[in-house]
Order: structure tokens, then C-alpha cells, then sequence
């Protein structure tokens, strides 16, 4: 499999050179330790930082800017990064008003952001830490003790990083998050896999009639091979998964984040989430907010994911609050 | 190959379907005769039209909004729409000021859009017509006589749609999308095909370690065959074919965009992008404003296309003026 690159130990070192040229106006790239934080930072403001390998961008980096993240600190491909530089990160971003890490719940992530939060917190600064963990799919898995974080993460940075923009403190902050993560779940499939750029070759195999359903997105297995079906039967299934987790207290209004994995057509994505708003607006929930696009992705894995997010007007607000990101803008 | 539709027959319906629930507070989607158009007109502007097949989304449903597109009419998939939903959808956006059809140069596309610029002219409709020929790659192809219309047409909907905003007149927008047309200039390439929703089937085959350079947005064949070659290198065949045909009488600003033909990681775009950056900046070309991401795609094909505009301040201020949009949105 082709892959455009220059050389594999370079994918990603290159990748944040050109996200760097082609977004000053709103981040600034720092090569080693390699993070990206937003080009201005806001004084006495809560420091919001995601950590996460890449290859599934726009996450994390594509979301610093006014509104969302102040930092993102991507590792290698699919790989954690380092305490180093989160800690470097965290320095940077901090304002005197402390720095919520928004970590998947992957065990590389927590143990390194857990590691960098106590070195940060050795310096002085005030650092907390929310893992996210959405997706309904297994239990336990390959990289992770408890359920892994997926696309619902794109939720909380943007809500969460509302609500720090309006001038949140850092206790208040952790409470929102947390409740988001309580509130948020996600179930995706997989009906091809990524190319990874190191092997050249695809992270696992699929008969061609064959999905991998409870994909993670690192393509890492999930609950069970199936058989391909028809969009709206596999949008189903994972609205089912996702609606039958969900906890429902506040009622009936949601947002919902129909993603794609990478190389899934923006036509096929509006195919499933044609189906998920039927089924939700036959069962009487509305769709308050919805967001349809490649958002959480793994490199050019085939597929998608559908989230849920259930919300009142106090999320909904900071949800429409204005963003200016590489990946998400809207508002002034 | 597995798509993720129902009956590839209501391909591009139930995918307009989803794309109407998901984005009702910006479009109105007729299903029969199908076309996409703003929910809100603006009273006496010229409505801004644009006409294609299926496939290449975001491109144009996705543009269709305040500052961009008042129509789509997306035909189905790689097919040109009949004259019927064209003229309907002229009917819908008509404020009395005329509508200007923007039309990549298929022969199909620009058939029917003359076709129904006729009805639309008898009726008593000012319309007009602007055909884009942006593809720098072959001289004629299979679908055309003369250059295609490709990645440049998202510049050229932006940037005319910002005009048609302001108030300018059909005579001044016609003047500024054939200026636009003759200062824009794309190349792309292929590195993997794309699988059509009717045959379930790629649409061309390369070899493990060969690409289609000169590729059209259909998969059509290209320039010629090639070796796979590294990201920098692929990139400087591009900008070299672009940079050779661009006219530069205006001086030395560009927009430059970067398109991702469906399947390719963002994280590869900008391995492409720095490149570009770099190749530009040697050269003495000021980048004044650039896009990275797939704007203009052929479905899940993978590959990119380089595409310059030179621009002046004029054009910049155009560029820069508020959009809200499914796929563009900035500005207030």
C-alpha cells in the first residue's frame, strides 16, 4: 500500500511542519519536544491540553485554537507521547490558572499524563486530569484497562473548551468534564482497514463481505466480525449499542456526532446519519445539535462511528459558543 | 469492495436526505427534482449556482450557504444533472437580479447547463454561464473538450459567492468569475482508486507501486503512469505543472489549496502542504492564504491536487468575508 510520505519516522514531524505553515494564524508548532498550542494565549485562562498519539486528525491538533484546546501533544502514529512533552506543553499553556489534560483512556496516555502532572505539579503548577472513556464497544481491550475514549472526545474539547474560554476555573472545569464523560457514548465499525506508515501494509485483514463491528481507532478489534449489511442496518446496530448504555436523566435532547474513520465518503456518512435521525426522531429524542464529518479518524481506515451526547441548554450554549480551529470554526 | 449505502440506486437520495436533516438551519433539499439550495434567500441578490454529479463532496452541496453557493444541483454519481432540477433550482434561487451558473467543464455538465440557462433565459430569468477549466493535466480527456474543472472551482465558489454577497450585479460577477478562471490552475494525482457505488468495483487498477498523475476528479486517466515516489517529490511535479501554466501578472500572491481526493489522512495533506510552503518561499511567492483538507473529492480515491490563484487585495477581502456553510464556515 502507498502512503504520502517521505519517510515513515518522518510522517509525523513533516505532517506538524506543514500544519504549522499552513496555520500560523491560529497555532504555533514546537518541533522537539513536538506540541502544537494556539499562537495567543488568553491570561488567567484554564490551560486545556489533549493528549493522544496521531493519525486521527483532525484530533487532537486540529481543535487548539479560540474556543477549544490551548495545546495538543500528538506522539507518533498511533503511539503515546512521552511525559516530556506534555510537560513542555503544560509549561507553555499555563496561565496561573491551572491546565485540565483531557486524556482517551488509553493506558499509554493516562500513565504519561499522569507522569507530566505530577512533574508539572512539582513546579507549581495546578494540573487535573479527566480521561474519557465513550465507546460502548468492549469492555477491556488491547491498550486498555475499561472502555477506550474515542470520537466523543471532539465533544468535550469543544464544550469544555467553551466553557474555559468564558473564564471557568480549573475545579469547575474537571466537574464538567466528568459529567460530559458520563453523559457521552460512542460504538463504531470498521469495513476497511487503515495502511500504517511504518509496515506499509493494512493494520489487520477483512474478507470482502466481512466488518470489524466495536472497532477501536487504532483498528484494534472490537466485539465481533460480522457480515457487511446495508447502511441502515449497521446504523442501527450501533445506535442500539450506544442508546441502550446512554444514560437518559436529562431527558430527551441530544447531540450527535455521526464521524467518519478516514476514507469514508461525506455521501455515506449523510447515509447513516439520514438513518440515525429517522430512528431517533421515532423514538422521540431530539437532535438538538449534530455533527457530521471525519473527525476522531484512524488514518484512512474505512468506516464510521455514531455518538451521543445528551444535553440541555447550558451545553447546548457553549457548544454554539464561537470556535476557531484548523478543523471546526463557526461563530465570530 | 464494501460501500456503506443501501441500494446504490437511492445512493445520492438517501444521502441528500441525511444531509437535509443534518444541516436544516442552512439548506432546503428538493428530493425530485433533486437539488440544494440556502433556506433563506437574500432578497435581490444574484443567485450563484452550481452544477455537477455526485461524488465529490463537499463539493457543492456542501458550500450551498450565506457568502458561498445560493444552489446545488448534484446529479448522481460522476452524472451530470439533467436540465429539470437545474432549472427548478434556478427558479428557487432567482431574486429577481439573474442567476450565474458555475459549471466545471464536463461536456454533460455544460450541455445541460445551456440547456436549461435557455428554458430558464424564456421564462423570463437573467442567467449566465462560467465555465471552469482549472486542470492544468491534459488538453482534452474523455468527458471533455479542453481542460476539466476541478479543485480550483472551491476557490472560485467562495470567492464569487462573496461577490454575489456584497451586492455586486450579474455583468460584474460574470467579469470576476472569468477573471478568476483565468488565474487558477490545479494538478493531482492518484494513488489508489475509488470504488463506484453501482459496480461495488475500483474504477481503474495500479500497481503496488504505481500512480495516475494528472488524474480528473472521475478517475479519468491522466498525464501517464508513474513510479511512486516520495510525498516531496510528488508534490514538486504538481506545483511544477501548476507554476508553468499559472499566468503571474498580478505579482507574487497566491491562495494555495491543497485537496485530499477522498481517502487521504489529513496528516498526509500536510506532509504535501510543507512542501508546497517550502517550494514557494524559495521561489519568492508570498502564500497569502491557503486551505488544507478534501474539498473536492472523487469518493474514496486517494491522492491529492495542488491548486493556485494568484491574488491581490481585492480578491483576499473576498476570500476572507464571512461563510456558513456545511464545509466552509468562518467569520461572523
Amino acid at each position: 500500500m502507498k502512503k504520502l510520505m517521505n519517510d515513515p519516522r518522518r510522517y509525523v514531524a513533516d505532517s506538524l511542519a506543514g500544519f504549522a505553515a499552513a496555520h500560523r494564524d491560529i497555532v504555533r508548532v514546537s518541533p522537539e519536544p513536538a506540541f502544537v498550542a494556539r499562537a495567543r494565549l488568553t491570561p488567567r485562562k484554564v490551560g486545556i491540553l489533549a493528549i493522544g498519539g496521531s493519525g486521527h486528525e483532525p484530533l487532537h491538533i486540529g481543535f487548539v485554537g479560540a474556543g477549544m484546546l490551548d495545546a495538543a501533544v500528538p506522539g507518533e502514529v498511533f503511539t503515546s507521547p512521552t511525559p516530556d512533552p506534555i510537560l513542555s506543553a503544560t509549561r507553555t499553556v499555563d496561565q496561573g490558572a491551572g491546565v485540565l489534560y483531557l486524556i482517551k483512556n488509553y493506558t499509554g496516555d493516562v500513565l504519561n499524563g499522569e507522569t507530566a502532572a505530577e512533574l508539572a505539579t512539582a513546579e507549581g503548577i495546578s494540573v487535573r486530569t479527566v480521561v474519557i472513556d465513550d465507546d460502548v464497544a468492549v469492555q477491556d481491550s488491547e491498550f486498555t484497562a475499561g472502555r477506550r475514549g474515542v470520537a466523543g472526545t471532539v465533544l468535550i474539547e469543544k464544550i469544555v473548551g467553551a466553557a474555559a474560554e468564558r473564564g471557568d476555573d480549573l475545579d469547575a472545569l474537571v466537574h464538567l468534564a466528568g459529567e460530559l464523560v458520563s453523559s457521552v457514548r460512542t460504538m463504531g465499525l470498521a469495513i476497511a482497514a487503515p495502511t500504517a506508515p511504518h509496515s506499509g501494509r493494512l493494520s489487520f485483514e477483512l474478507d470482502a463481505d466481512e466488518i470489524e463491528f466495536g472497532i477501536g481507532i487504532h483498528g484494534e478489534r472490537g466485539r465481533a466480525r460480522m457480515t457487511m449489511a446495508s447502511a441502515d442496518e449497521l446504523a442501527d446496530r450501533a445506535l442500539d449499542a450506544v442508546m441502550e448504555d446512554l444514560p437518559r436523566r436529562r431527558g430527551d435532547r441530544v447531540l450527535v456526532l455521526v464521524n467518519g474513520m478516514g476514507a469514508t465518503p461525506p455521501a455515506e456518512l449523510y447515509i447513516v446519519y439520514r438513518r440515525i435521525a429517522e430512528r431517533l426522531d421515532a423514538a422521540g429524542v431530539e437532535i438538538a445539535r449534530s455533527l457530521v464529518g471525519s473527525y476522531a479518524t484512524s488514518l484512512d481506515m474505512a468506516g464510521f462511528s455514531v455518538t451521543v451526547l445528551t444535553v440541555d441548554d447550558r451545553l447546548l450554549a457553549l457548544w454554539d459558543a464561537p470556535v476557531r480551529t484548523a478543523a471546526l470554526s463557526w461563530g465570530c
